[in-house]
């Protein structure tokens, strides 16, 4: 049940004091898209059909996909329903990666095989890849992600972290058996509370999840503001281009400060570190909060900042 | 998976055209709670854990249990996970009720027996009661679902549209195996679209809901929304006050068109007509949507207005 997230900021602030926190223990874009006016009915009425349409059109416009898919209120929804919906029991994943994916299979009583390199999740009957990986930022190219659907039984591509990296996603790939392809919307669009993700795949699939998500999974404002987000490629393509040089700005503090590029994605980067608890306790002693694991001693993950001050701030926190 | 439900307005209107429909199809209260401001987080942060318990003490104090409770996004997504989480296969439904209960045991491989008398639940490893029912509006008393659960495996008691009537509830009963209670937010706070509802019971049902439906279920605007209005009695006893008001108006209306009461809550109206689908068509004719069954040729529900120019265009369809 308690698998540990970044995010949630309650707790650090009870422990550490202060309400002045930049969280930059996730991988959300902290200039999140400007959530456009709602008319009224987007709240009081149940969630409409056409609205979920105008959702899924916009989705596929840019994901680049013509594959059925469904919205769902995160990609985590998918993540929660897939080991429910998936006929295989023996699941691989290449780690380290997102905790939920191995936790969900367990929580769904299969066996989980926890691997490090992609050839290892061959012969699997389910292999779980996040592409580009959280939180070292790995990448692997869409041939190879084919050539490794054909010896497994379903591929699942997890493309949380992939907006910037359009030509990276295999979502265009998808429709036929044997490929799942995630997306997530709050984190690219900085927009985690509305909740909103999307499976792709082959038809039988995405029907097992919609009918398992039930006739309005997804609220009102999420469909809305999905719509009007994914069909805005200006913002996306300027966000895509800040993000780029905001990355080459945080790699130079860190380098800076003495620690080493260890990986990372326009959203997060990966840092290895002489001590990660050391490193994390430093910054939360300017009120920055940043992302450890219990896998690694050394490596510390850090979000962009988003706000000019907040850039200022981590600035000095690693001066 | 094609199940009908009112609320869907679009393709209402591209059948018979029209912009300025009214839609009665369903029991959500068309005066809705006002949104309150919401904070920026709500939408951009991960929902976090004190905003969730925030929301589950206000929920508590409304629904007067100390019971385990969990949030989720809306009473159905529960209606969608309980056969998943209960251990019963046979199941019992108090009929005619609200169809997504049948469908979702069956969908998840159960059996389920449909039943007309309470009498007939006595037995089922699983028994599901809607109370006050939909549609019909038929009331159990309290002692008599708790006389009832003892003759079952599990009670599954679906409050959807007992705000109006806290002494009905036995929320405040729960906490217990063998109990399961289903609130819904939308309906009575008009705010469908926020997917909000709640489900209350024994601490390993509730922990299972809790399991099954992952980190961020509910949306943060949802919260937000949800711990406000749940507080707010004063607003509670007001609406509830006019929906009493309301009733009795749109009894008339019905009553002077010919149409005989055949139940009903303080959220929606059933009526006996000569023809359920010719009233539903004359009603339409003045772009006034209604829900008429598929089990009944001759009963129609109608939810109540909201502002006084729907009670006027109602009014002059019935007149």
């Amino acid at each position: 049940m308690a698998r540990d997230h970044g995010g949630d900021l309650d707790g650090v602030r009870a422990t550490h004091g202060g309400d002045d926190w930049i969280d930059l223990s996730t991988g959300i874009n902290r200039v999140p898209y400007p959530v456009p006016l709602l008319p009224a009915e987007a709240w009081t009425a149940l969630p409409t059909a056409s609205a979920r349409d105008a959702l899924l059109k916009a989705a596929a416009q840019a994901y680049r996909t013509q594959a059925p898919m469904v919205a769902l209120a995160g990609a985590q929804a998918a993540i929660q329903m897939l080991p429910l919906v998936l006929g295989g029991r023996r699941v691989r994943v290449l780690s380290p990666t997102y905790n939920e994916h191995a936790a969900c299979f367990i929580a769904a009583g299969c066996s989980v095989e926890e691997v490090s390199t992609p050839e290892a999740l061959a012969g699997a009957e389910i292999a779980v890849v996040v592409n580009p990986n959280n939180p070292d930022g790995r990448i692997i190219p869409p041939a190879d992600l084919m050539a490794l659907k054909r010896q497994v039984g379903t591929l699942i591509v997890d493309e949380s972290f992939a907006d910037p990296l359009p030509n990276l996603s295999v979502a265009p790939l998808a429709g036929k058996p044997g490929l799942v392809v995630l997306r997530s919307f709050g984190k690219f669009y900085g927009l985690a509370g509305v909740r909103l993700g999307f499976a792709i795949g082959d038809a039988p699939t995405i029907g097992g999840l919609t009918a398992m998500a039930g006739p309005w999974p997804v609220a009102g404002p999420a469909l809305e503001i999905g719509a009007t987000a994914l069909k805005d490629t200006a913002w996306a393509q300027a966000t895509t281009q800040r993000l780029a040089q905001e990355v080459e700005r945080i790699d130079a503090l860190a380098l800076a400060h003495g620690w080493v590029l260890a990986g990372g994605t326009h959203l997060f980067r990966l840092y290895e570190t002489p001590d990660a608890q050391a490193a994390q306790d430093h910054l939360a002693s300017h009120h920055i909060w940043s992302r450890i694991f219990p896998w690694s001693p050394r490596l510390i993950r850090l979000g962009l900042p988003g706000m000019e001050a907040e850039w200022r701030r981590l600035a000095a926190a690693l001066g």
